[in-house]
């Protein structure tokens, strides 16, 4: 994109990501993809065939690597660090498998309170230290414009893993544990949190320019559950990141929690595609800005529809600064990749300013 | 209680349900659970030991005694018929089976224009008088002041089995018609809420004083999707529903669609727990009538917890006309039974008036 040459500037700090993180006016909409490095492209399969997904998490080397093909690939204007949201989870006790095709299994669940005396105070964050080389190398083998987003899950979706066991429908285990013991639910909220501050500045340190907490599974919950048992910790890990640092707060089926995940604190608000993104960012206040919202699946209808449904969204953001352009969740496995880098292409075009 | 043996009348028209159903004053608030016969109840579960699901919903009678033992057991305010809501797809050509544990399967998915073009419309539904039968039957053993609601599908629900082949996480085949190929599209669509009017009056015609729509997966949508894929053609089935007979319309998932669904119709609007049912309510207006919206898994707190719960709602509420207790989904098949009876003892006596 001609675009592109002429207005990216040379420090990361004024890179349209950054600028678009601090709501400044920018010369068009950046854009970067949830699950960006994935099984939808050809080059990480290549890796992934050689190992297990925790493998490849844990071999800094090659999460860099995927991590810089992907961005690069698809000329993103953010990077996003090769890694899982569920690794903080390890050192806190519990053991994770990621299991073929069932996703992540937890062979130690927490179904009580004192399954909550168990887990660990993550004291240090040493234990994750492949996540913080994989950002060092990252780092350094990216365009220096090109910013790093470091990531982890939010409180309550790491929680609902720890106490199902796994991914869930209806988070039978996780509210019963909320509704009957709220002493050690609330425990096991606080230390989890205080170990996500760390893990997450930890990643600052190590050459993220920006966080994005992922609350994937919030949407499971009332308004009221959602203040009453969630919203402190997600504000204690938010108000805990390093000043300065841009974070994204990420969830889906959040239609009617985004006043309070506004409450609970963000730079950045990410909706999912159920909610408009103009209704979605007047209700959350023009005070923030918003990462979102085109559904996975538009990114398997042909390219007119493509192209139609990201200018819906480009034309509901009104060009206001603050947007960030995004899926409303990860790229799915079977989405044709030719498509995701006409989309890239698309926004940038469509939201050229001059 | 002794509210019940003092207030109810003895016509149908004249019950609790039926007066709130048309927003009309009632001593106390109405209550029906939906998955209320089902298998956390153990008589159910003795009925279902000897035959598969959809062999029960074929015995009118034994369709018929699990309606009206859940009724009777729960002290509920209207019964359900026993039925599935994907049962009107069969005559239309689509092969169903129900799998232990995974739920429907249709053999023949339809996934293309052709596919549609084979799809059977539903000239008259004596392919369903198993239904009717059953309609008959239950009505004939039910108190003479309890009502019975009929039910099915609503056209996106129904679409996304027909077009998955069965339940789905994120909808990619569906959407896919949706987008590529929306003529083939809005003539599923259009052939679907046809059979739907069919289907739905003759079940009033056999004995349902009321209808509902079951909208399930609807939530899955962005709300400009929903408005040009699917909002006529739920319209058209409620529109088509012999007049005087309520029609509730539910969906999950839907705190951002809920204007939309307002506009397709129904005098009442089923909600899920994701939305608070105050301003869920004011969201459709206060002139339609509102359905819910407990979270099922408030089934499994301690019965303190799930009195707070239920005087939440019922607060929300705030006793205006038109409010029809009900959970925001269905029932859980572990759901503690006592918990249920307990809940409709709850809602009676926290929303007596008098």
């Amino acid at each position: 994109l001609s675009t592109e040459k002429a207005i990216l500037p040379a420090s990361l700090d004024d890179s349209v990501f950054m600028r678009a993180c601090r709501r400044e006016v920018v010369p068009y909409t950046p854009i970067w993809l949830m699950r960006q490095a994935g099984r939808y492209m050809k080059e990480y399969r290549e890796v992934r065939a050689r190992m297990s997904f925790l493998e490849l998490c844990k071999t800094p080397s090659l999460a860099a690597e995927v991590t810089v093909t992907a961005a690069e690939r698809l000329n993103v204007d953010a990077a996003i660090i090769f890694a899982d949201i569920l690794l903080i989870i390890e050192p806190m006790g519990l053991q994770l498998e990621f299991s073929k095709g069932e996703g992540p299994v937890i062979h130690n669940p927490v179904r009580s309170g004192a399954d909550v005396d168990r887990l660990l105070e993550v004291e240090d964050v040493s234990a994750l230290s492949f996540v913080f080389e994989a950002i060092r190398e990252t780092r350094n083998a990216l365009r220096p414009n090109l910013p790093l987003i470091g990531f982890a899950g939010a409180p309550f979706t790491l929680a609902s893993y720890i106490v199902e066991g796994g991914a869930s429908k209806n988070y039978v285990q996780t509210k019963s544990l909320m509704y009957n013991d709220s002493g050690a639910w609330h425990a096991m909220m606080s230390l989890i949190a205080r170990g996500l501050v760390k893990y997450l500045n930890a990643q600052v340190d190590a050459g993220a320019q920006a966080v994005q907490l992922f609350d994937s599974w919030v949407g499971a919950l009332s308004p009221d559950d959602y203040r009453a048992y969630v919203l402190p910790y997600t504000r204690m890990v938010i108000g805990g990141i390093r000043s300065g640092i841009p974070v994204i707060h990420f969830g889906t089926g959040t239609a009617a929690l985004l006043e309070l995940m506004r409450e609970a604190g963000g730079d950045i608000i990410g909706l999912d595609w159920r909610v408009r993104l103009d209704e979605g960012w007047e209700r959350i206040g023009r005070d923030v800005g918003v990462m979102g919202n085109l559904d996975p699946v538009a990114l398997f209808a042909n390219q007119d529809h493509l192209r139609a449904q990201a200018k819906l969204i480009l034309d509901q953001a009104g060009g206001r600064p603050g947007h960030i352009f995004n899926l409303g969740h990860g790229i799915l496995p079977e989405t044709p990749v030719e498509n995701v880098i006409k989309l890239v292409e698309m926004v940038h075009e469509l939201s050229q300013t001059s």
